[in-house]
């Protein structure tokens, strides 16, 4: 029996319940249509819908439901439509009458969008634990490893020395804006919406403010058409839940491609990575491929999203049922992503070493034209004649530091015996010293400015 | 236990495992799995891997798990890393040093890929046969319809009378190209993988043409790398089910606005609507708007594997584990939505009272222009002529085929009496005799060339 | 002759030149391009780089190339790889060899990514604005008509009435929250690159503070490889375009169809709509089409750009060369879409005396349902019970409201006298007295705090 | 003067104007355009509405129009609303009264999308001779490259040695599947529309069939309703594009990889390649990098059709107008990528040297596994013991080709002296004789019929 079919004249068709059905996955908004419906029977009582007794014997009741619920006591049946005509239904079987009083001034429409406002700002919430987790591990890894100079890239050519802790860094930075993103979406999520009813407001005059200050939320939403139409608050979610993947997608390639034999400037914890069952030798990067394929995952979840919601009117549309799955959906696996992503870092052997070795003389190229254009050159000639430089090198087969300076001085004349100075990793770091450079007093600056952060 | 870890001096960690974990979607594919596996046990004999015997021990194995999974009887371990993982378990467990042997010459890259076509062509033919059902629904209804005239629409403005069942029969051709795609798609996935090994070909010289020829695939494939890497095929299906859910959506739309009071063209039938919770009065399309809603997820879902694809250097990545659940999720949705816009086509009440009613004496207006025309007047005179005569109509609050014929003939001395032959909808619809055009014989003539194509 | 050729052995190839070739487009930065470079000049003045007298000469020079671009008597060379190099080139042509100093410290990857920061904040400020006339706009509608009761819609059947000001402050609070995201995204963007160097940071201790104070950057980076790389500001921007584009869809749709003759509740001033090249009578809401149609736009950009950023490791590659078409493209767009909407709605005419004749008596239902319950019933008896009685009506032919007293009372003796009261427009807008509901104080009380907003 | 203002008792906005304005990109279809009204025009002189004489005054204006297009010689106003209006005008500009004519029976709705079908014919095609020459680049490197041996890898980890030849050829038979979806889409694309009129068809009988075989397309639309609305065509070439994109990257990818100094593989031609502004010893693979960025481009375009058109009903809605650019855009980025990719292939050099240097021993261990199996050993358990003997190589530091026959035998004393016969690389591919595999006979073979179907 459905609760809205008092006008029908014949039954659903089983494909169609099965169809219209939600209950299989919003059924994780329990928790949460549990909390909005106990504060929405305090606020019925406070107008007198419900006797003190009945609302006690309702708020026991849901209770109750969601305790069996946690124990696996519940079983809902194919007819419970959705979370929401579930819990009613097992309220009566429990509070008889009063059960069915519950619905006053309310309507699924607002219903089902505070619990799941209430669950996203959960969702957020635990998000935004992953992710500070994820800058601890970052900050750490830069911590220890500040005296290592890796070739930073560019096209993935070597271009110029940086510490690898400037590298972890970056990874930082990159994250604490992400972070900033989900406190926005935050606050475009906590807004209460009960008491907007079908579309129009309730028929009710329940005190909104007490039911939002009972739930948590720090707003009263403004208009009721825009409450129960409006998915913005989760489509902002899913962007910066994408956003979040992609940009992980590319920490991710980058450590992945330096797992190769051929770079080998990193290895992969045992625990983290995986092996083949047809080659005995293989140990892969799984983790981080994992962590890198599924950006597509999070950017299809929103695309859906915005697809879905693209051309429908107001206010409310059964197409809205299909918001709630990417939500799950993204925020499961950005969770998952966020934490093994941790792990693969705190786990990570750098290969000193190897990464030494690789160190190519051209990385101090730039450092060259730039001794030049302060023995006064143009930055465009210097640039020139280090080209030049560059071009003899490879023809030649010699290291750009192993050049004799008379032959430097065929290039230029402006080399003196001070160009060797330059000939150290060590001091192309150190010649960073602006801020946000690679050098170590601007690192270590980050480091200090980020825990200063994490304190907060 | 794993079965690659002999390498490896520590266990994977309990997060990976769990993040890495295929099995609680992949075991969709157990059914092909094991054909799979009892074509490359049979194959392994031929070369004499196998005994007869063993041969027939791992096969009798393989049928029983089926067998056991069909009737529930099988509990996948948090151990098994994927399907290919659990049946190789459970062989071992059933038919000894034989299971051992099964996984001879062949990789998990090979395998997963085999299954995953085999798994493709499958639900590439249900949605076709789904398809071909929805065809029948439409040919159906532009059979029961052909007397009803509509105001075809263009920008949801009136703008020229057309048979309902020409509406219903555009949606067949559309459909018929779709399944043009589907055909398509189903010749791209239509390769036996197996024998590929990890990437270089097997090490085993199987004949793969029997294997082809045992799991029903036309061709064996030409190059073992680009069999483990590609997954154009499953790109082409996804880019279908879009399109399908896509196209679907613009019908689904018609039909949810002339279900509105305010057209009022079209009525559901009480099984495939629903009512609301707080609103006892309303019957809601939701079918309809499911339908269309889900558009939304099966794009989300080609976006979401050809972002995972992007960038991907060859040849098997983890990344391509997230190729399944897109598809699995693609298939049951649009399996569902083919089916209900089906019922819900067949079971349609088309309120023609009201059509007629609400028929626009203005959707003659370019009949009235080609009235002209005939009459000797350049086309674009007569647009502006009876876009005069439009304009008069509006402000005089007159309709179209009320005004006399001397007040004709002030816009034109070509009118006749003979204008009057123009004002029936039925004329409208006899002079699209234009083969495609909604006239009556064009439109049966359509229905009959539709019915001869569902023979096929 | 490239500026970075000096090592190369060979010139690129005709087709190379045109497919790296970035100067059609990003042509479009040259404002925000010489404000970097002066800045930078500055810069490099206050360290010694340039003398007082070079630094002027650069400054003039770059500021001459900006006025005769804006006269439109720059013409740019297909050796001109990018605006950077084209400014550069040009500058040398005018300041001779302080032209060829200008780049000392710097690189294109710090600077275009000052370039198009600084082009993201005038393109959001732009936008921003734009929304700000439109919320205007929106306002002032909801004044205008106070008065008129439309029925609102769920699942485009009529549910309940509202006021039609309340259906148009929901826009109001839609786009007060984009506005707020927009905000954010200025935040994200509001970081000076410049002295980042192509990744390591400059190797020039130029003063940053002062270079942001000059153009009007709040923040300055934190970490070179970070700024260098790192497009999320741009990916971020995208998704608050895309959000504002498919919300916009879902007015621009209920606008399209309420301009159906069908609805007939509103019309389309005769400039913001078009006619047809065949049909005279059409008038069609092509203004609200295209809105409704470049939402897909909108995605798309966003979607190109999260896909091109996916799996790129650090710091630059040339896939990063894609970012800024999107942003012009989509800047330039909802720019319109904004535009055009503002003065679709100021020039809308309502038509009241349609809208009334479509208000359904069944809209009342809610209402009396809860009357019922003010009478003592369960809501659930209460829907039952008006779910019946619906269904009694449709089955009778009658209107809701004129079922005698008697006969109600064979549903439910709670029926009184009283029942007649509900039984006006008024009246049910009258009981929304709850907070965001829809009745006239609420939302005059939303129009106060829009207009109070507004003057912020 | 609008064609379409008759009714109208006001002009457009400017702003709407030019929002609504198509003609800055749909001047691409003028070829298109004017082939289309050649044959309407032929078509309608066949019953009677043009005398010879002005069909012939038609067809020259017609050309005349083209001719001087050209040739640079057409000014479109910002009166012309879209390329169809503009050659219009100028028509009637040159042909009097008989231009007025040739509207007749003809609405923009099947003009435009008659046009686009034929340029779509047009694209389709082009990128598939690109897709051939590029196809043939590929056999040509597989080729010159049969003796060169590297390490296959799955994970970025060397896997199996294979022929590098090998690799090439997977990405000649993807883009043969590719080769195949255009062939399709083309199928999709060849039906002609005009005789569709608005929506109705055509309201004079023109001979469709000769219109059809005028304009070279096969076949001849069966709904005009269906024609007007749908764009699936595009949908679906977008698609193939977007295959294509996607899966070039994968391509692009492996070979920026290649580049590195740490892989050091291949090396691109400096025709192909960029410097940097900064750093004078970059050699940078821009072109590939470009490759692998503008998929997302190509995706993107897709994602922007497909959000368009979801939800629009039938027939025509100006939100159509948006279906061009994408296609426009797409075509000619996936042109320049085909051709730049094609060249890329062909200057590269191949660092033979490098690559056998870089061969890993362990690359033997499924080898050894397969030779342990050979002798009777089940697969499952030679694969543990070659992972013991892996993991006794990486703590000894030993070579697994270095390791003792004796020490061997400790792991498995199915070990004899033949086992060195695998210590090979040739001998590794000359194992894989399977069809498909990386055997010489394999790849000779592959070569040997890619030739073939090039042939045709």
């Amino acid at each position: 029996m459905k609760m809205w079919d008092g006008r029908f004249s014949k039954p659903s068709d089983a494909l169609m319940e099965s169809f219209n059905n939600s209950i299989s996955f919003d059924k994780a908004l329990i928790e949460e249509d549990i909390a909005g419906s106990i504060a929405w029977a305090s606020a019925l009582q406070k107008i007198g819908v419900f006797s003190e007794a009945d609302c006690s014997k309702v708020i026991d009741g849901l209770n109750s439901i969601l305790e069996d619920y946690k124990n696996g006591r519940i079983n809902f049946s194919r007819s419970d439509e959705d979370i929401h005509m579930a819990v009613e239904r097992l309220l009566t079987e429990r509070a008889g009458e009063a059960g069915e009083r519950l619905h006053t001034g309310r309507s699924r429409n607002d219903q089902v969008i505070t619990d799941t406002r209430l669950y996203t700002k959960k969702a957020l919430t635990n998000i935004k634990d992953s992710l500070i987790e994820l800058q601890k591990a970052v900050v750490e890894r830069a911590r220890l490893d500040l005296q290592i100079i890796i070739p930073g890239f560019t096209h993935y050519q070597q271009a110029q020395p940086v510490l690898l802790s400037h590298y972890w860094m970056s990874f930082f930075w990159l994250l604490e804006r992400e972070k900033s993103r989900i406190h926005h979406a935050l606050i475009s999520t906590d807004i209460l919406p009960l008491g907007s009813g079908a579309l129009a407001g309730s028929g009710f005059a329940v005190d909104r403010d007490a039911i939002a200050a009972e739930l948590g939320f720090s707003k009263v939403s403004e208009n009721s058409m825009d409450m129960v139409s409006s998915r913005d608050f989760l489509l902002e979610t899913l962007s910066v839940f994408a956003s979040i993947g992609i940009h992980l997608s590319r920490y991710a390639e980058d450590l992945i491609v330096w797992s190769t034999r051929e770079f080998g400037f990193v290895e992969l914890d045992d625990a983290w990575s995986t092996g083949s069952s047809m080659m005995p030798q293989k140990k892969n990067p799984d983790s981080l491929e994992l962590i890198r394929g599924k950006s597509g995952r999070l950017l299809g979840n929103y695309t859906r999203l915005a697809t879905t919601l693209k051309g429908i009117g107001l206010t409310y549309f059964k197409d809205l049922q299909e918001d709630k799955e990417p939500l799950f959906d993204s925020e499961h696996n950005l969770q998952m992503v966020l934490k093994v992503f941790t792990h693969v870092l705190l786990t990570l052997t750098i290969r000193e070493d190897r990464i030494k070795q690789d160190l190519d003389p051209f990385l101090l190229a730039t450092d060259m034209a730039d001794y030049l254009v302060r023995k006064g050159m143009s930055f465009r000639q210097a640039h020139k004649v280090i080209g030049r430089i560059v071009g003899y090198c490879v023809e030649a087969d010699i290291e750009l530091t192993k050049i004799p300076l008379k032959k430097l001085r065929d290039f230029s004349d402006l080399f003196g015996e001070d160009v060797m100075l330059l000939y150290s990793w060590e001091q192309a770091i150190a010649n960073r010293t602006v801020k946000g450079g690679t050098g170590w007093e601007s690192v270590k600056d980050q480091i200090d400015r980020a825990a200063a952060l994490m304190q907060k």
